[in-house]
């Protein structure tokens, strides 16, 4: 066999085995030395391949597919720096616990480390922020190691689809010629299946605990995005029967939907703000699910707590920032519900639950009181966003100030909808690829972001348009970095603009035509809610720019404060 | 003192330390993290800061300005995947020897691994790409450990500028309050002074050296891109003594200046591709200067040659892709030259120089011949652009195909021209941001650039906006990936123009407009000329967009080959 026939069976034995672990989606980004495994991915009936020019935006388009999907997907580069381009989003897979199988070709060994063109060291090249690392090996004699690659392969998916999920990389180094012959169909056979159990309690475990949780009269469970979603588990009628509020975070998904919402709260980060109703809900039993929610101000009230306080987590991690967790329970999160539920008898709706529930309705009534404001500002933008999401919709929201806008004005609602964000490492990198990935994956997405991260990775709007996303971007545009004007750096008045505030002053109408988008600029209100019904007739990509304020944002957040102040006095929910 | 203040005389003392070790320039993008760094290093009056929202575009911004000063130049950025983001950056500062210090702002030990927001584990994260990696300390009870951090700042740059240079990492964890006081003066003393030395042979060494070069007949000289300006040693004397050609690559600097251009052969990348040619030079002695040559017929050359093969490098590597060196010297390329000079007899010029002379001229004649053509092709606006160059022009050149054309029509020029290219690792990432480096180091630049290298970093355009770097930028732009055209990829026809060609469509008067850069699309020489001609008087951001066809690029080097080749049998080099 010569040497085109030897790449051709082994890599063709390799993608086959990848495919029968369900890796049927790859973003390939062109290059020469990965030739071989391009066109052979391209071959292959059951794969599905996207191009992504820009490395990093594929890194996170292969994010957002695998996410949407809750399937592994793969990852094809070149050798050189263009692996290094991967680094954000596989630590962002990593920390959110996405699988992705990262496939970097690269030149054989000989070439290492003697100055050659494009040849970089990517033997482990990231680090700790993968789960497992490995090498494909092609015998240039024969097919020796054909078992082992098709085992490497069949690895390589099991850990990344394994607890908890994660990003996988695998090097291929590659001798020239680069050209392959046609798809080898005659070597699929020896994909090893991999049966994965889940993480289950003892009955003995399940008693204590469920003990536990009947003698608590103040319990409080707070779930933030879980590894399955969390509506699909016990998790509401396990509230039910302990009567305990769920503070439910926007990514647990349990906020819309049409599961009970008897003991939903969804605004607490609003009224925690307000030091009166924190200290006077004061639980004796707090369980998490998931990662930590989004809000400050449920970590700030956490912190004043002695309770006995649950983690968990079916992944066998440690998420807990604040060392309030007084016991570790590793198992998986629905076995945890469903084994546990018989075991809780039904407590009577408590005034504890019925508290919880007036402080959130007034606090919606207060929230929803910036309905009326005329100018244009964040707050409202989410307000609106959220009462207007059609069934099903697929949201994406960017980090720093977008997420903390939709965990404020995201109310409970029966038409169900899915919320995504990257909150493995929260940066503002990679969200408008990752989006696209999940327009792709679910045929449409809104995405909300802020003008620094839509910036970040505008280039990640070309494998939008060349892949056909239906994509919706609400561009809140404060011309620079909103969220520092919450910090302390805000006091830095010397040097704030320049190094926190960082106005672009660009017009991001260029970038629209740019990428052949559907481009709005919002004036008023009455434009914004026309642009967001037409949207849903806009196929391919669609800007919807709104101006806003930096300063106007800190101070509604503020005024929102005082206003709910007020009205708790008026319903003499505490004293003047 | 209180945390504020502690922070605040740790970090002062560190950047003081850094100033003082010529660390004049920091490239800083936003985050909350970063914050006591950043306004500290605003606050010094001996340095320089530029903002880069983008740190992939940050991390090549200051490679840029690291080249074109030759001075060591900081990075500064906040916590979690923006540290990522600098991996393309920090790799090829590692292969092209350029000294970095990466800061990247932290969150302190207690968060690490709990899922804490924005808390990556960034300890040693650029792996075996960078010559070190310590942690800054800060006691949180008194300024015990300021030598200790003074000292990591000076040891940190004296690796950086060590042999070979190349990027450090420091990680600095800080806990909250992030807001320092004023930059403290008083805390300055401490930088510990770094006297480097260079490797140097001993006479016997040197003896033993010249007696081989005298005795070589048919000796060549090879020079890549070396750490010092190959221009400022005594490269150019010594070929002149022994009667050597010197084959001087583009980024070898002796293409173009006033010294003697007597050895200069600039061509050979074409003339080495014809095989009566290649086989009729037969060397005795090849001696190798700087990094491998662009040119990939100079390496197809040297594979065939059985003579002794010298690699000088003062940077200690082992810079032998095709493994034809029979010696290392591990010698400062200068101090090799100086030394060597006196112990060899000057050699009258010989038939064997003649001969290297006179097929270059030639090659350069029917290189030439090409500024005729109507159509516009890559190969013309290079050989245009070459003649063109003003006195003292900083020119970038792109990887994949620019690098190569400037290979072929860079010719001698009495005119002095700074060259510059990425190739450590040869990426077409950051390759904007590198050159925006160069321009605001150099006060003016040229890059010509290739579409899809353009298009991956264009976010490097915002950056040269917010800082007026003064930038021409010829985009030759062939809607697609040229190079590979060239390889056996452009076989594959099944698969080829979706994964190699990759035709993206963009129009960039759009990228243009978004940057405010003025911005021609050239549709004739005339024009081309003109625009050439007008850059030298317009600041800021200019765009020369050359469109040209990639199949006309392949084409067009094939005839050129051609030509010569008949050329060569009229003038009866060689027999038909």
């Amino acid at each position: 066999m010569n040497h085109q026939e030897l790449v051709t069976r082994y890599l063709s034995a390799f993608i086959h085995t990848l495919s029968e672990h369900n890796v049927r989606t790859v973003v390939i980004s062109p290059g020469s030395r990965s030739t071989p495994l391009a066109v052979l991915f391209e071959e292959h009936p059951d794969i599905q391949t996207y191009l992504d020019i820009d490395e990093r935006s594929a890194g996170f388009l292969a994010l957002g597919l695998a996410k949407a999907s809750a399937q592994p997907v793969a990852l094809l580069c070149t050798s050189g720096t263009a692996a290094a381009n991967y680094y954000p989003a596989v630590i962002e897979a990593y920390f959110s616990r996405v699988p992705l199988i990262i496939i970097t070709s690269d030149r054989p060994y000989e070439l290492q480390h003697v100055a050659a063109p494009q040849t970089v060291d990517q033997q482990g090249m990231y680090g700790r922020h993968v789960k497992h690392y490995s090498q494909l090996e092609l015998s240039e004699h024969d097919l020796s190691l054909l078992d082992y690659n098709q085992a490497l392969a069949s690895r390589a998916v099991a850990i990344s689809v394994g607890l908890p999920r994660g990003p996988v990389h695998l090097n291929v180094p590659l001798r020239e010629p680069l050209v392959p012959g046609r798809l080898n169909q005659s070597c699929a056979t020896n994909a090893t299946p991999v049966h994965q159990g889940v993480l289950a309690l003892g009955q003995n475990q399940l008693k204590a605990i469920s003990e536990r949780i009947m003698s608590a009269k103040k319990g409080v469970i707070i779930c933030g995005i879980t590894d399955t979603d969390a509506r699909t588990f016990g998790i509401i009628e396990l509230a039910e029967r302990a009567g305990f509020p769920v503070l439910a975070d926007p990514l647990s998904q349990l906020r819309r939907g049409t599961h009970s919402m008897e003991t939903i709260i969804e605004t607490y980060d609003t009224f925690l703000r307000n030091e009166h109703i924190a200290s006077a809900f004061d639980p004796d039993l707090i369980i998490r699910f998931g990662a930590p929610p989004v809000s400050k101000a449920i970590k700030l009230w956490m912190e004043h707590q002695t309770c006995a306080n649950f983690v968990i987590d079916g992944g066998m991690e440690w998420r807990d920032p604040i060392c309030m967790a007084t016991e570790m329970i590793y198992c998986d999160e629905q076995r945890f519900c469903e084994d546990l539920l018989p075991l809780i008898n039904k407590k009577d709706g408590t005034e504890w639950l019925h508290s919880w529930l007036t402080i959130n309705s007034t606090t919606k009534t207060v929230l929803s009181s910036i309905s009326g404001e005329q100018l244009l500002n964040e707050e409202k933008v989410f307000l609106k966003l959220a009462e207007w999401l059609p069934e099903k919709a697929n949201l994406f929201v960017g980090n720093s100030m977008p997420i903390r806008e939709l965990d404020s004005f995201l109310f409970t609602h029966s038409q169900s909808a899915q919320i995504f964000a990257n909150r493995g490492a929260n940066g503002i990198d990679g969200v408008v690829s990752t989006a696209v990935g999940v327009a792709l994956s679910r045929q449409r997405a809104i995405l909300a972001i802020g003008d620094l991260s839509f910036f970040h990775d505008m280039n990640g709007l070309l494998a939008a348009r060349q892949n056909q996303a239906n994509l919706t971007i609400i561009l809140v545009n404060n011309d620079g970095g909103g969220i520092f004007s919450f910090l302390p750096q805000a006091s830095e008045k010397k040097h704030f603009e320049s190094l926190f505030g960082t106005p672009h002053g660009l017009d991001f109408a260029h970038a629209a035509a740019l990428y052949d988008a559907h481009y709005t600029k919002i004036s008023d209100w009455g434009a914004f809610d026309a642009a967001l019904d037409d949207s849903q007739s806009i196929d391919g990509l669609n800007i919807i720019e709104v101006p806003t304020k930096r300063e106007d944002n800190v101070e509604k957040h503020h005024l929102l404060q005082r206003l709910l102040d007020e009205r708790f006095r008026e319903e003499v929910i505490y004293e003047s």
